[in-house]
This record gives structure tokens, sequence and C-alpha cells, in this order.
């Protein structure tokens, strides 16, 4: 989906809401993006899936050794390093697949509404610990991002058939993009992980690659 | 152990050579720590005890699906980033516990001259895809290196349990101090995985801490 003020390619945001780092790239990228005349297409995928079929990763990542440790210390600190407030409802509290195939729902109708809604759902969870698991709680943020129509049955919607395809095959999309981690971002083809490569993101934008 | 030039503490700089990212950072760190008025104490740890034991990850990290295909294409687009030559003797063709023994030996001589050593080590490997496995090979660059001693039979004390030992206690002291990837930087305590961090660090430094 090219921006349609701009002949340049959109760049992929490929995301789990489950993700702290997603979270905290998710408040910046539009911004980089739009710096270098380039909008942004926010993609949701289901990590677990590619972490238990492809990478083998049986165990939750807070609950690896030093690995985990590491984490809890270092999200609080991202967090502070991009000024954004973070009170996490934790891992174990939170599925994040109800939110994506919410967010995949919008999305198909209003990417910008899609992009609301994403925003409220990664500060439910990262910012406030009210981690938004059920159908309801998904409806009232999107009712408070103004992500809503008539003819759409939102919480009715989140858990057909229909919408748990639609996040496999965005999950699917993922991994042919050569995804494997949250959060991602596919530039002209090429693929960056990890909430700290913002910086190299914006210099490949700006240098047109290296 | 402190630089003798300042009351400031020494950073930790843990790698395994096996990974073209400690070869990155390896050529800058000092550097960096010095516009801080650090010095560094880089400290050799066997990776592969961490990921087996502890992590789990049985599978090599460039065999796993998509993960490798992203790190083989992420190493030589950050080697072109930090102006580094790279052309890689291969994981499979390299095991690095030999290069580290030999390290941890030259270390409890002379710091410097196992930078020295290290420093050949990761080029060697990183940069000619000439993977030093045997003690003949550690034997010759340290030798490239100025890092030999007329009562130390370098090749000989490699494959000595001593020299095991040292290693697995160097490994120890990296999963004590929270290590659990290469390479990893510790500053005043405050542990930071990835070259990718370095700026990280940097800023650390320039701010103490945020």
């Amino acid at each position: 989906m090219s921006d349609p003020t701009s002949d340049k390619p959109a760049i992929d945001f490929w995301f789990d809401f489950v993700s702290p780092y997603g979270y905290f790239a998710s408040t910046r990228i539009d911004a980089l993006a739009a710096a270098h005349g380039r909008s942004v297409r926010w993609r949701a995928f289901h990590m677990r899936s590619i972490m238990m079929d492809k990478l083998g990763q049986t165990t939750p990542l807070l609950d690896t050794p030093l690995k985990g440790d590491y984490l809890k210390r270092d999200v609080p600190r991202m967090a502070r390093w991009f000024g954004l407030p973070m009170r996490s409802g934790g891992l174990a509290n939170f599925r994040s697949s109800n939110a994506s195939r919410a967010f995949l729902l919008i999305e198909e109708r209003d990417a910008a509404a899609a992009k609301r809604f994403a925003a409220g759902v990664f500060e439910s969870h990262h910012a406030k610990a009210t981690p938004p698991n059920t159908p309801e709680q998904l409806l009232q943020i999107a009712t408070e991002q103004e992500a809503v129509w008539p003819d759409l049955d939102l919480a009715a919607a989140i858990p057909t058939e229909a919408a748990k395809d639609r996040l496999r095959r965005s999950t699917d999309a993922a991994m042919a993009a050569g995804v494997w981690g949250t959060p991602s971002f596919v530039v002209d083809g090429e693929m960056f992980w990890g909430a700290d490569r913002l910086g190299l993101v914006d210099e490949w934008l700006r240098r047109g690659g290296w």
C-alpha cells in the first residue's frame, strides 16, 4: 500500500501487541517515515505462532533464565529512554490474538482508525496494566478511538473463524517477508528487527541504503 | 579492574569470538570508553554453554528458520555500516573455545597483549575466513601480535585442564553478571546486549544513566 501523496513505497511495521518494544516503536515510526516522505503500513501478526512453529522457542522469553532478567530490566530502561509511561499488564495476563484480530477487522475498513485502535491497545496493556483480552474490552478501546461502524459488530466478529483466518494469513505474510521477531520494519525489501534499530531505519531511508 | 589513570570503574566487554557482532564491537568499545575516561576489560566467555544450558537453544542461530536468514543478511549489512572487512570463516568451521582459552592465558599476563591477540582472532575468523581452531594457529596469531613469553608454551597450555577450567570460570562469571548473549557490555552494573546498543552505552556514560 503506497501513500497516495508519495511515489515511494510504504514501510511495513510488523508487530505483535505483546511486545513492549513494539509499543515503543509504534510511537515513533510514523513520524520517522514521514520525515522521509514515506507512509507506514501497520501489520499485526501472531508472534507466538512463529516462536513455537519456526524458532522452536517453547519457553516464554520472560521465563528464560538470564535473558528474562535482562528484559525485565531493559524494558523499563528503554521506556524511560523513549520517555513513555510503562506499567505492563504482564505477558502472562495478555493473549494478543483477540486484539490482533480486531486490529485486522478495523484495518480492512480504515487504516488510520486501525492505528488509533492499536495505539489504544498498546497503551492499555503496556502503560496502564489493563491487558485487553476480551472482545468487550477491545470494543471499548475501538469506541474510544472512534474505530467503530454501525454495520460492524466488532465484539461478535473477533472470535469468528474468518477473523482467526485473517490473522493466520497475516502471520503467513509476515513469515513470507522474513519476519521472525517483533517489532520488525521492512523498507524497500530490507528488514530490520527491534525498536533499537529505529535509528538505522532512519539512516537507511536518509542514505538510500549502504 | 580499574584504569590506573581514572577513578571510574572499567567497563566489562563480554564476548565470544564466534559472533561477528562481537568483532564489530571490539573495534569500537575502547575508543568509546576512553572518550568518557573509562577503560575496558575484555572478557571472553563460552556462549555455547549458556545457549545450551541456560537458554535452551539447541539449534545454532544460523540454522534457525527465518532468524538465520535475517542474520545472514544483517551481518554483512552491519559490517558495511561499521566500515569493516567481513569474510566469515563460517560458524560451522569454528569452535571458539581454544581461542578463548588462549585469550585468558594471555590476559593473565598482559591485558593489552590479550586485546591485540583478540583483535587478531576476530580478524582471522571474521575478516579473512581463516578460523583459528588449533593451538598452532592460535600461537601464530599470538606471535604476530607479540603476545608470547619465553616461559609460556601457549600451544601446549591451551588444551590443559587448567585452561579449560579458566574458561568455565569466566563463563560462570559472565552468567553471574547476567550475561546471556554476545557481545554484552556492563557499565557500573548496568548491562547492555548487542553491538547495536553501543550508541546507548555511549549515551549512558555521557548522561550517567537515565
